[in-house]
């Protein structure tokens, strides 16, 4: 049986137009399907007001308990709630999970090693019986916010990319998995330039030609990583395509760029 | 087959002392079990900072835009998130739901008559089927943040109390269900001046009485009319306890005060 899990980046959830037109969309997609999405620029504009200072570390946030506070609120509390409520709305029944729900993403805190990322989780395990008894009932569609948590009973601020690659590995036991990353391009281009500049399909060997010629940006690498690393633990397709393009992309192919071997 | 329903106030919320003795003791209740928590000050103090008035009327929040967005972080986020993360940490399975989530508490935006409450909910319809797949998956225990949403996609600010009553009600047609408000004194006084002269048993004779004797107080009186509310829509008992002794109250019946007819 067939299983689309689809991420969001932060883009698309600050996007409130974007948003509701992905959301249409992601109704319309056939297959059963889960929803993770990631935080955006919220939680930094809350974490202003309430004056805690982001700090970022090579692209990637140092989550102390503050940060993590505010990470709880905007992505377990108003990013996934109304994402929640917005697809209850349109006639899909969903349901609002952190890994902490049900007990379904245990992670680890990050140990110390140079750098101290704070509440930051690496998911060890991901409880695919649980999230299959959700699609079961009744064909609920989980939606994922990007925090885990750990043993000791502290949430974890979890990279969405990488939540979404877990939660797809898991599903593949059971089922026929698309992974599928939305962003506000319509896939990976040849052509950082040209917006039309779509690779179709992607496979090692091209993914290593295009970073040697460094075609492939920076930014893109750790996605493609992620998306080689899935199929090698069992995904069978992972797409990169532009949010307003999902339809297209998962239920006729004709949008995004193929990942495969 | 019994269930326990038991909601906790803001006061429980934000004394983490207290919290965490609750939290051991909840577990330690022999049957099924549901968890509804109110949302406490943290609301109001984030709502400060982030430069949003907080606006009560007869003791209750209007809920402007601004406001839901912050209940929807603190109650449905920050506080129902940690207590889930709490809940797994010392062995109990839970998941935290909004009424949005599973579509399991529809309410209508509660109509402008004088007053304009803003995102407040009515609860029309709670889902016990769904409730009871929760609790029937692993012995998942449901903690139900005050938040519910209307078929309009908008998350809608509930009362706390009225929606452990709701779930109570809708409960019963399948359990014995026992309904708990648990608050910062060790039941309904006779003399509010000593914490200890608890009264033992309230029936609607002795709750007429001491209404019109005005020992029972100003904030006493809509929990009572929701505990015999309760008792009236098929809810076998309703308890009113201190946070600190619902073990008592719940498994032995040597704590609070039980309301029957």
């Amino acid at each position: 049986m067939k299983l689309t899990v689809i991420k969001i980046g932060g883009n698309v959830v600050d996007n409130q137009e974007l948003c509701s037109q992905f959301l249409q969309d992601f109704v319309a997609i056939d297959s059963p399907k889960i929803l993770v999405h990631g935080g955006g620029k919220i939680a930094t504009q809350i974490a202003e007001k309430l004056g805690i200072e982001t700090v970022m570390v090579e692209g990637r946030r140092i989550t102390d308990k503050a940060t993590l506070d505010v990470v709880t609120m905007v992505y377990g509390g108003l990013v996934n709630k109304n994402l929640v409520a917005k697809l209850q709305s349109i006639g899909t029944n969903a349901i609002g999970l952190t890994g902490a729900d049900g007990g379904v993403i245990l992670s680890k805190k990050r140990p110390v090693a140079t750098i101290d990322y704070g509440f930051v989780g690496d998911i060890e395990k991901v409880d695919n019986a649980f999230i299959t008894s959700m699609l079961d009932n009744n064909n609920i569609v989980p939606v994922f916010a990007p925090l885990t948590y750990c043993k000791e009973g502290d949430l974890l601020n979890t990279n969405a990319d990488t939540q979404a690659q877990a939660i797809a590995v898991a599903m593949s036991q059971e089922f026929e998995v698309s992974l599928v990353y939305c962003f506000e391009k319509k896939g990976v281009l040849s052509n950082p330039e040209n917006d039309d500049s779509v690779i179709e399909h992607l496979n090692p060997e091209k993914y290593e030609k295009y970073k040697s010629e460094g075609v492939i940006y920076q930014g893109m690498i750790p996605k493609l990583d992620n998306a080689f690393k899935a199929l090698k633990d069992g995904v069978k397709q992972v797409i990169i395509c532009h949010a307003a393009e999902v339809k297209q992309a998962v239920n006729e192919g004709i949008a995004g760029t193929k990942i495969g071997f």
